[in-house]
């Protein structure tokens, strides 16, 4: 059971039973690359996971050197054509929705989160490609890719330039032209660049924020002077681009990443191809953003899994005490203790929630070209990056928690899986970004996503009240519902200057609200659904237990959050800088 | 200013104007201790904290060998005297408070937790022998101890009894007599045991529980079976005890403190002295283990306090976006950003809020004495181990996310803060574990520090009655209070099998209580406090705006969690095994 990575019920409950992935993907085609995703991620990513976290990545003056078993893995994905399950076929792929390829990348995220973020970033590299490139560049760029011979970063930070990349320094100059595309030549040092450099992949596709300038002109000023730029390590030539691995940051988990400090262009200027026109960088970003962003909440989702199933293991295998008011006789499993299934109950609740909500808006990838699916992915993006981040990593504290000492050895997966996660609140948008992102960009000043949620939100009510043991948390939600709307209104309405000071805590709520609409729309399912097993009805109970304890023990949290933003309290804002010494 | 661990005002602020230190310690000696140790602490055990993480305990065929430099930080510890400040005169002591003794162990333990729980250790041992042993065993055990020349251990826990102390299976077999006291041999697995073995002190003194029986005969039952023998490594005719290193645990942090298995007896049995009667050890460790509960909750309280710190510096250094709304110009610093104060001012409320928790209960382990003091010390003692646990660590968190991905690396220290503070919330009594001895120890089966509590309580919020701003967070504690007090009773007067199904949730509600209530006085006293300098204004401004933010952004979470303690929810409890897939 330790080498059952994700529930496969649960995951055939999400795609089939809830989402409809049937409507759009062919269900034994499905059902193949889960089946081989489940067992590639066990044989191949799961063995090095320890491995991957001890031997860190090593840089020498040919380059950066990983685990060995990493590129391994990777072969036998790229074999197994799945870089290309989700590319049409034109482009030598399976078509899969982007459903199907979540869930199978899930697994992959689950067995070792570093080995599975070379395959993430290559996938996402290539599918910007495809959608904005010409065929010259899709071509010679993204075809590579999506057979996995060739990996992809994204080259976004700068030293200076993390979360605010309008201070990106990176200068393109134009260089003439060829076949690829207008030419330039870059200078400027990329930061946080995940797979910048390794030994596995035969080349790198790197895709790099920077700003159009002649020598000596000044940055255009503002993200909107960003441009974007195709980047290769090794140039169509053969040659070596004017690439230089600066650095490498040691990181306190997902080390299995190489992670790297880039310097483009000291000696010659790194030779780059722009992708569509100066000035349209970001906007083309944010598609591969967006998909980062959801891929970094799945594998928060997919890490806390594995911890929360880890700890149910643990819990039903330690014998410790005994049931209160019993002196005497065996130990028993510490799963009998009700500390320890409140404990597990929340897990099950966050981990769960998590994915679901990572798998609801990865159907409305697919579904994007409708506008209702397209505005609800956009207001949901933030909450599917953030909610599995903040809950998939306390699910692997809790997970630690329920193994005692031992979890807090390395004799055990479950310190390295809180090591691992923690990265998901900082990148691709740190919590606090994506709080304003909600906010300011979604809420407030789009809006349209606001009105798809709450039509949805009252379709699941409306149902929820025909079943009663569902109808009381379907009124609980419309009321929270309710309030986190009318309160984003009211920060709309009120002093512009201050409308971020609680967007955090604002998150937190809507966040817990979304999580809370989708359990009470899986549990009316798991209530209607008519069960051929004994198996069968055990999982859906335990859906309709864990949506329940959603509502007693976690809805409620929302008050307090959304005490403090309502009110508009600048206790913090105002503090001035004398308060912390 | 990062190399001031812990704000010196603050101390003398909680000593001295809050918790009257004065009128039991001379000021001058004090002051004297503190200025020692805070140079102690950036001298010697700062410069060695990622040292020690990086080159962990080994265990060869001579035993553990831990980092060189962590000796050499105890020699100096021992020849500055501060093994005995706590001690009596008599016993070669300054005979400080238990007070002024915490705060210059909070120096250390914000420094380097894992050094500093050496001496720790060592003292709590100490002061055990010194209470329950014979004349002869405190000038054999106790006092080179108080000298810093051996060290001390606590060995509670077995592989197969870690929070289940019943089921201790160490059996100690009566062995004659001689002028140490009633000999005996122990023959038993121990583990998790801190500073078990090390290369530095000339002798370990190790105090195990075990159960006394003679060979053959069935060990006792429960925890009044239990006895309590000192098992030291070397005998008093200087030939090696019977006590293996069986193994070393490689914990995710903290690992300066080497944490092994002991193998007692394995060849002849471990000679050990008995402390007291058979069938008194639980209650004379208890001694030790309320002591290092205290230390627990002050280390982690202390750990959080150098995170907060090093965020403030960060915070005002790293240039990073600008205010909203401007486009232009220099980036400022991200302490100017609305989001970023607010995550100042949570660690500083949490980890300021958590010292002062751990200051006022050592006050109260000096006036222990007192009944009332003592009761009240009983039932704060779970809080204060369990809420600086659980809120350092968030202070920690908090820290990591305002260094962005710098705060990922191991270029900085935060990452390795949070890994070390990860223990505290499991050592020496799990959450759970001071949930259910808050419930139902402290508070229904004794329930005299509930009422001691209740008046405090109240007089605070009655001096808070006539301060103009707060006036409101005393009816909002109070009704807090009330809140807390009344679902225990209701509680108690339920369904005893179901008695700790949400102790948990509670002891979290009460925590806050506990810790809004001791803001609410620091307040107080902020507010009435003549002030000599613009410096001190603004330090009593700082403690006032932390006070507010508790109230305003942290009180209010405590309904969230009654929610399910009040409805007695047995969601969890009565989840049946099918739930956990």
């Amino acid at each position: 059971m330790s080498h059952s990575l994700i529930v496969r019920q649960d995951i055939d409950f999400l795609l089939h039973d809830w989402l409809g992935l049937d409507d759009i993907a062919d269900r034994t085609t499905v059902d193949a690359v889960i089946d081989l995703s489940e067992k590639l991620a066990i044989d191949h990513f799961l063995p090095h996971y320890k491995q991957a976290d001890v031997e860190e990545p090593t840089l020498t003056a040919d380059g950066v050197h990983i685990c060995p078993p990493i590129g391994e893995a990777l072969k036998h994905y790229a074999d197994l054509g799945l870089f290309s399950a989700g590319f049409p076929e034109e482009l030598g792929g399976l078509g899969l929705p982007y459903l199907a390829c979540a869930a199978s990348f899930a697994y992959f995220a689950a067995a070792n989160l570093a080995t599975s973020a070379y395959p993430m970033l290559t996938v996402a590299n290539a599918r910007l490609i495809a959608t904005f490139g010409t065929q010259a560049q899709i071509r010679h760029f993204a075809i590579p890719q999506i057979e996995g011979r060739w990996f992809g970063t994204m080259c976004l930070s700068e030293p200076q330039a993390g979360s605010s990349l309008a201070d990106v320094r990176t200068r393109a100059e134009a260089d003439g032209q060829d076949d690829l595309g207008d030419r330039y030549r870059l200078v400027g040092n990329k930061m946080w660049i995940s797979g910048g450099d390794q030994d596995v992949s035969q080349n790198i596709v790197h895709l790099v924020l920077a700003k159009v300038a002649g020598r000596g002109e000044a940055l255009p000023v503002g993200t909107e002077g960003l441009s974007l730029f195709i980047v290769p390590k090794y140039l169509p030539d053969g040659t070596r681009n004017d690439i230089e691995v600066a650095g490498l940051n040691h990181k306190m988990g997902y080390r299995g990443t190489a992670n790297c400090l880039l310097n483009l262009g000291e000696t010659t200027g790194a030779i780059g191809w722009i992708v569509g026109q100066p000035g349209q960088g970001l906007r083309q970003m944010f598609q591969m953003m967006n998909e980062a962003r959801i891929s970094v909440g799945l594998g928060a989702a997919a890490v806390g899994y594995r911890g929360y199933r880890l700890s149910v293991a643990y819990a039903n295998e330690r014998l410790q005490g005994r049931p209160a008011g019993v002196r005497d006789g065996p130990q028993v499993p510490i799963s009998a203790h009700s500390d320890v299934r409140r404990m597990l109950l929340a897990q099950k609740a966050y981990v769960e929630g998590a994915l679901a909500l990572c798998l609801y808006s990865a159907r409305l990838v697919d579904d994007e070209s409708d506008a209702d699916s397209a505005s609800l992915l956009g207001l949901l993006t933030p909450i599917t990056k953030t909610w599995p981040s903040e809950y998939g990593l306390a699910a692997n504290d809790i997970a630690i928690q329920i193994h005692g000492g031992y979890g807090y050895t390395r004799d055990f997966d479950v310190e390295q899986l809180w090591r691992d996660n923690r990265l998901n609140p900082i990148h691709e948008g740190t919590t606090g970004i994506q709080a304003a992102d909600l906010l300011g960009r979604k809420i407030l000043r789009d809006g349209t996503g606001m009105i798809v949620l709450e039509a949805r939100i009252a379709t699941t009510v409306e149902r929820a009240a025909a079943v009663e043991d569902l109808a009381a948390h379907g009124v609980a939600l419309s009321a929270a519902w309710v309030r986190v709307r009318d309160i984003a209104a009211q920060l709309g309405a009120g002093d512009a200057g201050h409308l971020f000071d609680n967007a955090t805590p604002y998150l937190w709520a809507f966040g817990h609200v979304v999580v809370g609409w989708l359990w009470l729309d899986q549990a009316i399912l798991a209530s209607q659904k008519c069960t051929a097993s004994d198996a069968e009805a055990q999982f859906l109970a335990g859906k309709a237990r864990a949506a329940r304890f959603f509502f007693e023990c976690e809805l409620p949290k929302i008050d307090g959050w959304l005490a403090v933003v309502a009110s508009a309290s600048m206790v913090a804002a105002e503090a001035p800088p004398s308060t912390f010494q």
